[in-house]
């Protein structure tokens, strides 16, 4: 089993079009709470999160016993998959997606069965993973929209997955949800086995932060509790939800400038003749056959950062979907290059 | 397996000697490295801990391959376990001791079985631990000192756990090294079943920032590695503890200042004929036979806030060492009510 070592480090004064963060910083409404929160001796604290649980069920529209606050999305996925995945359980990922899945079924020792994204498209494999669902699988784990496909499935599939996978906790993670639009939420009521993961670090702009949400039934929620610190999300991160909720408008915002700024890039491709996967999310794969590793390269070396994918996906780099300026900027750089 | 529930909520206001925190806050050098942090676009960013990493070598005398940063102590047990502890394996703690040792063991399918802290002094069992220890023990984990006894091992004591602990894993838990003065850092170059936990919760007024660290030997920590996201710490957190460990004075001043107001509080305990366990931390044991809870109760109305443990140690509280003036503040309480 080998550690996941992203390639971060050296990122600071370049244009991050490789993480999928927010690439212009949170709310300053978030800023101000925190500098409030600074004041005093409450760092010495405990966290305490009553203020921030409200403030979430308010947001979410939903009971607080509902959901669990976690240390960013990869708390979440651990906590399932510690709550319901044992040695030998059989545990059902999309290949390709986000790694810490594969990660965290593995320490649990859980028996990780892939089914692959649709070779071409790489569109959600919706038929497929229906057939690889048994009576013996324990886990399946999705991110709605895909990391790094982009590729998403709606409602009327997610309701199929969670009908034939009775015996399994299914989680929805729902970490690009602010730029896809559609959510499971309103199938929670329904669905005892459903279990749907939000992050602040992504359109929120709060990655620095580890901040996230595990929703679920309440008789779920209280069983996650179970196999989860009492303290695992950090007393600021905390105050910065708190704040990030009552700035909607912020993140509307961004968000809509991302969806204009996807729309230029894939002007942009089309002119360039490059093959791209369009979207559901704020990143998109775009083709450059064996140049994939020199192209990622050059553009570093010109400031811009872009995440290569060709070691699961032949050919492929992924760009983060910046505002339409940052990604006139990458166009102009992959153009000097291409 | 019950959740763990700590008793927090609704403690702002109060005199807090229920947690062991630092009473007066974290250095200002720390807040102000916070401050610092918060200007720019920095919370949309993935933490990077090159910087803090550098910091805590430098502070620990030691290569930076043979320490992790944790969320906590508690994510520095979840690491320990969940690294070398499988399905029904044998794990050994002390008892009473801090709650998430079991905690995580369970999590993880452990069998736990556990040694009693001597009845009356309520010192390290030293010969029992020694001879619960087999070969089939996977991990012991020991505070020491310890939560809630006060109680520790010199280093002769560890060796010989360490040496008789061949198959297993061995945490030496250090969040109260600040007042204690003797760690087991010096040890790991000869064990290597050797693990050190340290947190800055504690001494260094950081509750609220979950950050802390495990250290062992390099290949150790690569194998640690295996379990953990890369993410865990909160960026914040990790600019924390830079700033920390370049204001080493001010911690020292902390600590001396517990350690006079905890021969304080022994006088007071022993002016009013109340039993005490002398403690090598910054919380000491009392004994209040049928009345803590009542005493506990009366005290909270007065403001002032101690931990029940008499659940678990028939008719004790702790109450943690703050400054002399704190601990006069809590003997004029309970002189009232005595």
């Amino acid at each position: 089993m080998a550690p996941y070592s992203p390639p971060t480090g050296g990122r600071g004064g370049k244009l991050r079009l490789d993480f999928n963060e927010n690439t212009v910083g949170c709310s300053p409404h978030v800023l101000k709470r925190l500098l409030e929160g600074l004041s005093g001796s409450g760092l010495a604290v405990y966290p305490e999160y009553v203020e921030t649980k409200r403030a979430l069920a308010e947001f979410f529209g939903c009971p607080e016993n509902s959901f669990t606050l976690t240390n960013g999305t990869d708390e979440a996925i651990q906590v399932l998959v510690n709550t319901y995945v044992d040695d030998g359980d059989e545990v059902l990922l999309l290949r390709p997606s986000y790694a810490m899945y594969r990660f965290y079924a593995e320490v649990a020792g859980g028996t990780v069965r892939e089914i692959d994204y649709r070779p071409g498209d790489l569109q959600f494999p919706l038929e497929e993973l229906l057939e690889a669902i048994t009576p013996k699988t324990r886990a399946v784990l999705i991110a709605n929209p895909n990391n790094p496909t982009g590729s998403a499935t709606d409602l009327a599939g997610l309701m199929r997955i969670l009908a034939r996978a009775g015996n399994a906790a299914v989680l929805i993670d729902e970490a690009y949800y602010e730029f896809f639009g559609i959510t499971a939420l309103p199938l929670v009521r329904d669905y005892p086995n459903l279990f749907i993961s939000r992050t602040f670090s992504k359109a929120y702009g709060m990655a620095a932060m580890r901040a996230g949400c595990l929703l679920s039934q309440a008789e779920n929620v209280a069983y996650l509790h179970k196999a989860q610190s009492p303290y695992s999300v950090n007393a600021l991160a905390a105050t910065a939800i708190c704040a990030a909720v009552e700035d909607k408008r912020y993140v509307t915002q961004f968000v809509n400038e991302v969806l204009a700024a996807r729309e230029d890039l894939y002007s942009g491709f089309r002119r360039m003749g490059i093959r791209f996967i369009p979207s559901n999310a704020n990143f998109v794969l775009f083709h450059c056959g064996d140049r994939a590793i020199p192209v990622r390269d050059r553009l570093r070396e010109m400031n811009v950062l872009v995440r290569d994918r060709s070691y699961e996906l032949p050919g492929y780099l992924r760009v983060t979907v910046g505002t339409r300026r940052q990604i006139a900027q990458f166009l102009a750089a992959l153009e000097q290059i291409w």
